[in-house]
């Protein structure tokens, strides 16, 4: 497993080496305000928010909020304990609610810098694919170091933003694994194709599995919350059922069902601890509510 | 900072290095179950169900409890998860408890390892020692490489097994820093005495500093919520209002008082990142109850 959970910053994860790309870019582009946008238990936006209030350069998370979804999670208040501004969105109307709080933002004298890149959430693929193309490459050292080569990299993959660096990192070495998104909420062809703009133009498959979503964003089944309680317990690790926990089922469901060996699999800690905390959480409000097992 | 709530095990925390040095003098002595003793907030107890239950050691935890104190923290979630047997005691009559659950462990066949030693918690101190006098020795050799020496360490105390472990790796490698323990709950005398107890016979004074404890165990004041908030948000480290925050505030009130520069002090970071998340639902619940700022 590589450990991205344990970079320093903010619980770590892949949107730490992300967020900071995010603001390189912002810089060189000229903007002085940071947009960021994700559901209520977006790492993106918590860490977007820390990264900005610990630089002093403003920040507005859009939160989008679908029906039944947790609204309060600690991703959301460590983001608004950072001081970032926070506006609520439905996920159908996104463009217009972006171009609005931009319009807004300018009015007030910014120059704002939505992270997707313009309304309809493209453009800026580029500085974000630069941050896994790093961790691509620190991967392939991990490996020359030690003379072992990987057959396959896991990961989950929801915005296409770390695969796709991860694909882009692998063209430029010539590597020779199989990088396997494993969705966790995308179906196939709008992941594949997130996935395909992030990674930039390449002959390559891109191998984005959407079979494992348990039904879409946020949800899990018993297997994904037995992975969850294996891993802790196992190796005290914390993995979350909305992205790790998930996709390191999604992993596991993979390697039975294709019959693959494990001796060479990697598969990258993408962080997002505090949904962990929001899972026990949950697993204490249900056993409030006389399901589960006992929260103490 | 020296940032051992990285280690990579449960959340990492010094209590992760003890833990590891309590199993394997254990496993010397030949125990077969692990009986560990805690507050409900308890790193240790937490560490050592996480531990034994990867190791596939059996373990009880004693929880002691106190009126007004937090019950139900992530910490004992997480033991309990782990799958760790339970025994919530009162702190005035521990060794009475223990002497209960060892007799009663030795009915069931089992030969318990109470981490502290006997029943009045005194004989394993060597064994704790021995983690500290490592962390130190990774501190020396960090200095070296970079021909810098610190003039002061800081860390939390609380059980004297850190700073006990400290003091004797200095003493053994002859170094020169102030270490200076910022007690979280323990008087001068208690605390001091604790940590000769822990750092085995020497001729140097033990700096154990009892003037920041904001009253007692898990108490806090509105500068230590201001040392964890900026903390998150200029570094991004998360830092606890029981032991870590409250620590690095008596820190900066200690520099202060004595007008001490800081440009060779160095702070241990202890761990114990699952008591942020309970100060984060802590914080929920108080403005809940129309105290406090927005959650969310």
């Amino acid at each position: 497993m590589k450990r991205d959970d344990l970079l320093g910053f903010s619980f770590g994860g892949n949107k730490c080496r992300i967020g900071m790309a995010f603001l390189e870019d912002m810089e060189k582009q000229g903007g002085n305000f940071m947009v960021s946008y994700g559901s209520s238990g977006s790492n993106l936006n918590r860490t977007m928010a820390a990264l900005c209030k610990s630089k002093n350069i403003p920040c507005l998370i859009m939160v989008a909020e679908e029906e039944g979804e947790e609204a309060c999670t600690f991703n959301r208040q460590i983001a608004k304990s950072a001081g970032a501004e926070q506006v609520v969105c439905k996920k159908t109307n996104v463009a217009d609610a972006v171009g609005q709080v931009l319009e807004e933002l300018r009015g007030r004298g910014y120059k704002p810098y939505y992270l997707y890149g313009n309304e309809q959430g493209r453009g800026n693929e580029a500085a974000a694919r630069e941050a896994y193309i790093r961790a691509y490459r620190e991967i392939a050292g991990w490996e020359k170091d030690r003379g072992v080569e990987f057959t396959h990299i896991f990961h989950a993959s929801g915005t296409g933003m770390t695969q796709g660096g991860l694909v882009a990192g692998k063209r430029q070495a010539g590597g020779r694994e199989e990088i396997i998104g494993i969705s966790v909420a995308r179906d196939a062809q709008r992941g594949t194709d997130a996935v395909r703009r992030y990674a930039g133009d390449g002959p390559e498959e891109i191998r984005f599995e959407a079979d494992y979503r348990c039904g879409g964003y946020g949800l899990y089944d018993s297997f994904v919350e037995e992975i969850i309680e294996q891993m802790m317990n196992s190796h005290g690790i914390a993995l979350d059922p909305t992205y790790t926990g998930k996709a390191y089922a999604g992993m596991e469901r993979w390697l039975k069902r294709y019959g693959t060996g494990r001796e060479r699999v990697l598969f990258i800690h993408t962080g997002g601890m505090p949904l962990y905390f929001d899972y026990l959480n949950r697993k204490r409000a249900e056993y409030a509510k006389g399901k589960g097992t006992q929260a103490i």
